[in-house]
């Protein structure tokens, strides 16, 4: 099935707001089995949304518009597409009754303008809102069709989700299935060497890379009549890959080492210098670190090295604050100071000051020492300041979870 | 001068890539002074691209492309550009020195693919790519005129900048002039009511706020004409504002403290709970933060807040881990281990367990010491884990940056 997508708003068409909308839903279609043939971004105007309407109808008779369905003046999307249909709005009580319940639920009293966003096509259907106050709206006149999707990325997400992709499964005669895979600890050119031979073996099977500085994420998919292929490739990929894969392309590094802790019941804390508490905030964003996570230190000068974490002074004059042995005293030390299962020591120099022939920027020491081993890792990193230490979190992020889920 | 954008290539209009191009060339069209009247993505086809400039000039005599000027023999965007026109394209020997200069300087084997690129239209411009091998090209026809841009950002927005930027300021004669403006510690509604006199009084001025989780930005724009007018509102505004108004829209916060510190050659140190280190990790990030960053304790459990920072176990029963006595307790007693002159805690509870109605989720109390003086806030967060936690450490910078500034 074709899909044109067209988005409404001169915040989208300025630059001022970037297409997110659109990459989201041309993303889902996709998955679902559709496809999208083309993409327009036209203004806040009438006329505009109609002429929009009209090249889009020449894309596909499935046309899905972004935005425009605010409770302002500057919200046409519904009068356009009435108008291109040459169809009437009515008023509904029932939407209105919907959005004066949504803004009671917020103790917020309800402006006059929202009576716009009650109106809906004669023929069509409306399309809760579990979001926002904005219902979408949907409209089918002989082999035509369109969705009307409210601008606000959670609203759209949430209504395509609920109300668009079940019309898509019911459309969509050949169903499309997939899985996805998330590797961490692997680049891209690397997973794809260990896995070339796949891409002969299973010729059915659509293989897609997504690459990301912390993560490699591939998605499968393929039609119903290969399922079979799609279980056998599953199958060996899981088992080729299975260093670093984590889990489907919804699974959060940190996320899984919090759950790891909390079901062996292991306490960690973090001694962090280049990375500068990036590893455990990274680690408390997750809801439930609480029972796991005891305290992070971020010995950033060479006093805190001394006095939080009672460093050597003589070994921290022999090897440098940036070393293996100084990581491995912080993972060490860390363990004797909180008494904690797992603890992690992490120094290295993130520029782009600072580095020099011997030890240049983004070098890297990361310690972990997994009670009472202590495993040292070291990299040199490319790329910026902020890069390096997203690198280095994104590493000892996956070095906890191989040493803590062996456990 | 009408301006209308054409993406080309699959990844963009399956979703896989965001369209960020469109959004980054729009931006600087409408800064430049230009207006952007549609935006389209099609697909890597070059009956598509021929019939996507069609459409795309019944929007704007000036079209921009992005994209399929690679090498492969997807990249189709010189053979549709070329079939519009009815132009020839002719291979230019000074291109394919230029591309094979790019490779040697990164010491890589030139593909042989890479001959592709060193085509041009016969009577058009070649726009010099500094960030990587596929020169832009340039065509005008009568009153229709054509800038193809790679689609890498690095190298797309350089190109715009190098080439494209100095065509708008010729064309262009009324030239647009702008100021912008970041606040911090404010919200963009109670923004507002401050300066809504403004814009009454300045008829003449295009006034924009761009409202972010921690920060509100407007950009003021008119015409050459207005100049004095632009003065005028800057003065006011900054007068208006002056509690909040950190600097242009680059300015960021992070770095303007460390920055402050540096200049008043104050060293800082901080205390986290809720935030988990993301204030440390925020403020580690700016270059140069070695200087005067000593050190960051993460007292995620009571233990680390009574072995770590000494918290008194009678205060942190009396009036529980999250109380303004414990942020207090947890800057004062920070002082005391480190030496620093600047020290701050921070408490709170993130969510979504952990609230009660005395103490609800979102609530979060800040203490900032400046060299001996203790200063108490605190906020009651809405949203999720990780917004109250940004919400912080975004509070906690705005006071840093006004204390700092003080002094």
């Amino acid at each position: 099935m074709n899909v044109a997508i067209l988005a409404i708003g001169n915040e989208v068409l300025s630059g001022k707001t970037i297409n997110t909308n659109s990459a989201f839903i041309a993303k889902q279609v996709e998955q679902l089995g559709g496809k999208v043939t083309h993409q327009q971004v036209v203004p806040d105007l009438e006329d505009e949304i109609v002429r929009g309407l009209e090249i889009a109808y020449t894309y596909a008779d499935l046309v899905i518009t972004i935005g425009g369905l605010g409770p302002t003046v500057d919200d046409l999307s519904r009068e356009g597409v009435a108008k291109y249909f040459k169809t009437e709005l009515v008023y509904d009580e029932e939407i209105y009754e919907g959005i004066c319940a949504y803004f009671r639920r917020s103790n917020r009293e309800i402006p006059n303008n929202n009576h716009r966003q009650a109106y809906k096509f004669k023929e069509g259907l409306v399309l809760p809102n579990n979001n926002g106050t904005a219902p979408g709206l949907f409209l089918k006149q002989d082999n035509k069709s369109v969705f009307l999707l409210p601008g606000p990325p959670a609203e759209l997400e949430l209504m395509f989700s609920e109300s668009v992709r079940p019309y898509f499964i019911d459309q969509i005669k050949e169903r499309k299935i997939s899985n996805s895979y998330r590797l961490c600890g692997i680049g891209e050119s690397y997973a794809e060497e260990m896995i070339l031979h796949l891409y002969e073996r299973y010729p059915h099977l659509n293989i897609a890379p997504y690459c990301a500085p912390d993560k490699v994420d591939y998605i499968v998919s393929t039609v119903d009549a290969y399922e079979e292929d799609l279980r056998a490739f599953d199958e060996e990929f899981k088992e080729i890959m299975k260093d670093y894969y984590i889990g489907d392309q919804n699974t959060d590094l940190a996320t899984e080492v919090v759950r790891l802790l909390n079901e062996k019941q292991l306490k960690i804390a973090t001694a962090e210098s280049c990375s500068g508490g990036l590893l455990s905030s990274t680690l408390v964003n997750v809801s439930g670190a609480s029972s796991v996570f005891l305290e992070g230190i971020v010995t950033y000068s060479y006093e805190s090295k001394l006095n939080r974490l009672n460093i050597d002074v003589n070994r921290l004059m022999e090897f440098g604050a940036v070393s293996e042995e100084i990581a491995h005293d912080m993972a060490f030390n860390l363990e004797k100071l909180t008494g904690a299962d797992i603890t992690v020591g992490v120094t290295g120099i993130a520029g782009p000051g600072g580095g020099s022939e011997l030890k240049p920027v983004g070098l890297v020491y990361i310690a972990i020492n997994v009670c009472g081993q202590i495993f040292l890792k070291s990299y040199i990193f490319n790329g910026n300041r902020e890069k390096i230490r997203q690198r280095t979190v994104a590493e000892a992020l996956y070095w906890l979870h191989h040493y803590i889920k062996a456990l």
